[in-house]
């Protein structure tokens, strides 16, 4: 979290829509790739440069062209000039630290969304933006690296199952919309099970080390509201669908969805609140055992404090104490005594319920 | 809770509108019960297929479908088609996870929120998902498993008391909110005593169990919360009455039971206040022992550390300690000595009123 | 508060409208009294039975029927057939645990609200609900019991000062509002008092009856909170006025007891803000206490640990201990010794401030 | 601030209107001052009675009426009768509890707010409540004492410097709250630079005191937030000016005024912020001090309870104790012996960082 | 922070609009900068004189007049005159504790807002208020000191990159307010740095100095916040633009730092929840390492309690006690029953897992 606005340096004091990638490199090579397609065709291809995009452009067919890896600025520049793009939007493409939003430049819709997704190399959630442009025409997609998240969407264009391919690019942004949503159920998932877990060691065995699993949970939790909190607002603004780039039969699917960041934010409270209740009972974990440690020494203590001062009554040297020159006293009235005193505490305790 | 969302990832990557069963299977076969009534007669009979209900979709007569058992998908499909549904709102009764809502389809209107009941057989609340969609000739509802909550219903249709024969499916459809927000009450109850025993044990007798019965209580809170906040919008959607499947008369009914759904949201904000303040009382509670576990080391031990170490003085083995010749001074001396400081102890604790 | 939603379980099931009375009986008889005024006249008398009533209701006097005790539902048919009242209406009079409402039912307005005044018999603050039915020629107002708070408002009947006996009907509706918000105002002096007690008792002597009484102050003020919360919106309502049993030269009044309830919200915000400090005080002075008692014990502790090791040392048998034979070693060196270390430690705590 | 709803109850179960002084009473004798002025002359006199105002209500001129102590009820209703004002307004002026507050009553505006400032005599900071009536003509004050707050008005009108002598009443009732607001701004300085001076005792010396104080700055943040959010609305409400009694060209001063508002607003939010760290400031501290008692206790015990324990073993009588009778046992080995445990145990607390 | 008020007292009971300097004097001298413009020439130079200004008043030219140091109060007076300015902006400018705003004055608009920086000298975030008036021909803007915040937009007018010397004065302003959200970005990194420095510490090394610079920590960014709530709003209003000095293309730019301030504000409650987390961290560690203290003591006193008591029993001087004689007694037996003893209670400990 705390790095998240670092990088935001890089292009302090630049023009507004002076091209800076900001964000960290993750891929070498910016690659390119095409899937165009209609009710009854689909082509899938790989382009070499930017200007083998411009027949995409006015082309009867809809075409998803999908960008990754985003530190290549000429090749940005180039895109610009052929879909017209706003360098403003190209700036906010290239800074990855977006938050999620949608605009409309009557040519075109830009939207940016966050995916979240499990990284197994890192044994991390990472989080990665998409922009996305859109016209009725084409949908570009911009990511910096590439994830599973999205390939559900590529099988059902190639099967030709679904609505995907009748329908037009405002559903296929749909449709990407709906696969990053899905992300964020599974990372709730993650979050779902790594608290239950939490809970579990809470109660049979609380260590410092839950404090920081239910703080960085706290973060996760936070990271995805961000992410989900704008998103419902560009969803809501896609629904209502002013811009005629989205038909009205898209908007009942949008309600969907709509209905999904609902259901993730509610759950995101919910987790709050436990998360938070969690942290009350590790706290009185913590003070619960202190007071288990207090009880022993005092009754430790209590008992042998007493019956030390009798041994050192005993063990003084006064020249006349009767006491030691009785004959049973040692063997039986001293320990007599001692037990006595020793029981009284422990029967005292006891009634205290101490123990 | 941290459950609710698990089923979910069941149906990630679908195309939307697929029909999967979310939820933890429950019953064992999926049942057809119709009611068909009007004014003077009323017909209950259970449907072998679900093209038999073909029939009540046109009769001039209202029926109530009641389906239990939402994991035979075919089915539904089937009912789709026959009933001209929406394939989102079939995936939506399928899901058991939806949050409250109501949405209107012109044709039909659609209807989901939640029951509560105490299952014996578990001994635990049970909540449970009912949808409704209705018409002004037909009203269907969907429940994983049959539970007592809308029997009162069914008994008033069968004995014709009161309005429910007269009335159209809206009423038939207030009735059975009424019968769900009745259920919230309840819970309310059930939590309500609790919150008294928790109440009244954390001032005899605190211990960690009832921090755990207080988390517990918590999360039904939320659980109930999340049902009833969306359910309030829901009615308060109906009683504007847009849909011609509602009628004007039914408004003020349902103006009773938004009522009652306001007050449900109350009195859990009351029982939250209530929670947090048995936290409070928890948390003192315990730090109130743990004083008096230091209070009563600290009295032994003041008022034992100064004797001991005078009888440690005459243990001493001075050759000339004048003392210990003195021909009282074990028997009277040294004890008075003793007694007095013990008493200076006792009595400046007193003063500060330590016991 | 816990108790508050015990009795609702009565009439679940019940078909809505079905008169149950829902609360604690507390009175033996129903009576029904009549004060029967118009700006010269005033006549009061109290009724054998509900039929008697029915002379009230077109009258060109206005009329104010007061009905105490609620549990015979017989009566209350009764009533609704004479003055044609809406048989949910009836439903939410029996029911004592209604939130304060206005709804305007063309033919006469229904108003609940709530009352508070301090029993002596049970030495306990109680609560009553108060519904009112008024029309422009008559005013009927339910209660529980018959308590004292609307008795100035029966006085200036009677006496025929003020406007009251000039005014309409929604005068006299004000004027109870009035004396109920007057009512709140003796439960939060009562508060108030309350509060400056305990905070006296904080400084001085906390103890944990103190956390008790805070706790039940927080529940005090939630209750009036929850009854002055919608009982300020059905003065806006009403003052808003689009009633026509409601005259505009009332709204000036209805103005007056709106700034009293925003008055009331306001201190008791103000009491909550102070009451959360008192836990603050009281968690402080707990450990504050604990302090002085971990202090006390380590001063004795530390002074007379050192102390008693010098004893048990010269208290060694070793056959060779020098210090043993030196004459003044017992009755001079030994105890300067003892009082040197003593002194050490004494200076050292000085220092510390720790006393 | 607990008494603040005390003196409500004196008017209590009285007709609305009826005059009752609620308050406590703070002056002798009530005065009426009158300043006359228009843009060239300016007349300031003392009048001995109600009747002479009379003359300033229609006048040409306009006319700043001082009226200073609120318990001479007959002159408050003699008042009434010549202004023509309406008694719950009178009411209102009598009830020093007041909420900040504008009422539009066509012929006159009415208006109170509070102000606050330091009574040297009571070392202690004062609130008084100040209620204006004032029409295009005149402006009538009403203040339970006089206080230095509104001095530097009074200069600027005799002097004749600014705006005010050719502005009419509506600018003067600006300078007014103008005047109010500089005094919470006083209130705030004050507020700020004990909340600095807590912060210097907080580290060097935290004590209970400070608790205290931390509470009392909270107690009168809340007073003056109470004061001033009405205000912001009360001068919102006249900068929109419906009103024909305050003009457009005022407008602008009462933006700069409400601005002022907002500032206070917000500084009042910061300190709370601020106090809210205090509290865990002064809590953080008693817990360290409580550790480092602990350590001490700690330290001591750990190191003498083990060489104690040597000791006793010989004091033991064994018959066979070779080590007793060893030539260079005592006065060497055994202090080595005790002085290698103390090391070991010093060594210990250094490497755990206890010193 | 509590400085923030204190300098407002300098003009407390002064008229509205009379000139004060409120703020720290930070400069010896005023100066006057003036950057003379239009797309194809850049004049920048000195004035001696605000007369010099004058001619930049209604030039053709766009005029950027840059006024460093405000406790010049002559200077301003003459201002005022030449380009007409409201007595009451003129007091705002020199009031240096504004809260950021917009006012439109038909014929220029007035617009205050803060910048940060790190002063090098003081080693400390220094906030510096800018006041900005500007209609179509020119923009004044006022300073206490010259910061380098402004430089890049300096060097971008002179060198003729972007689009700053071809667009309107609006888009001057939105440069500098650009500039001025990027110091709050900057100041975001440093304090996101120090979260992260002060975390590394808590987990490592939790010491009281670490709640110190929580609290400032806190501090700073309520600072923060309080500078871009308001400023959101400003742009906000900018961007709505009724007023006729800013154009509709400027808009899309204003959007774009509207974004950055969301982005900024979203972050600092990030920043929030994380510094609350820390406390909670913090107290943790505390309470922990006291846990720590406490089991060492409980540790060690407990297993030398007991056998300070057998050795103390072994020094009494009972005549008859057979256990002295035995031969084996001290040098086996005796050390047998004490070491026992001792394991029993490390044993115990072990399986208490408190080591």
């Amino acid at each position: 979290m705390a790095r998240q606005i670092r990088h935001k340096s890089k292009n302090i004091g630049l023009s507004p829509g002076s091209l800076v990638f900001v964000g960290e490199k993750r891929t070498e090579k910016t690659t390119i790739n095409v899937i165009d397609y209609n009710e009854t065709a689909c082509d899938e291809k790989e382009l070499k440069s930017m200007e083998e995009c411009a027949v995409y452009r006015d082309s009867d067919t809809k075409s998803w062209i999908n960008i990754t890896g985003l530190d290549n600025v000429k090749l940005f520049e180039k895109m610009g000039e052929i879909f017209e793009i706003h360098p403003l939007v190209l700036e906010d493409i290239l800074n990855t630290e977006q938050r999620p939003k949608l605009e409309d430049f009557d040519r075109y819709l830009f939207l940016v969304f966050k995916i979240f997704y499990f990284s197994k190399d890192q044994n991390e959630i990472e989080s990665e933006q998409v922009s996305v442009i859109f016209s009725s025409k084409y949908l570009i997609t911009f990511q910096e690296k590439n994830c599973a998240v999205f390939d559900p969407v590529i099988e059902r264009i190639k099967s030709g199952k679904g609505k995907l391919r009748k329908a037009g690019t405002d559903y296929l942004a749909y449709a990407l919309i709906d696969a990053a949503v899905d992300s964020y159920f599974n990372l709730l998932e993650m979050i779902g099970e790594k608290i239950e877990n939490v809970e579990d060691e809470l109660i049979t065995n609380a260590r410092q080390e839950n404090l920081h699993t239910i703080h960085q949970l706290r973060r996760e939790m936070i990271l995805l509201r961000k992410s989900v909190w704008p998103l419902r607002e560009v969803i809501n603004l896609m629904e209502r669908g002013d811009s005629n780039h989205i038909k009205k039969s898209t908007g009942i699917f949008l309600r969907d969805v709509y209905d999904h960041t609902i259901q993730i934010i509610e759950t995101v409270e919910s987790y709050r609140d436990m998360v938070s209740g969690m942290l009350d009972t590790y706290l009185s974990s913590v003070s619960n055992r202190m007071n288990e440690v207090m009880k022993v020494l005092t009754i430790i203590a209590t008992i042998f404090i007493p019956i030390t001062f009798i041994a050192g009554v005993y063990g003084m040297n006064f020249h006349r104490m009767p006491e030691l020159s009785w004959h049973w006293m040692y063997p039986i009235g001293f320990w007599i005594l001692i037990a006595g005193i020793a029981l009284i505490m422990i029967f005292y305790f006891k009634r205290k319920r101490w123990f």
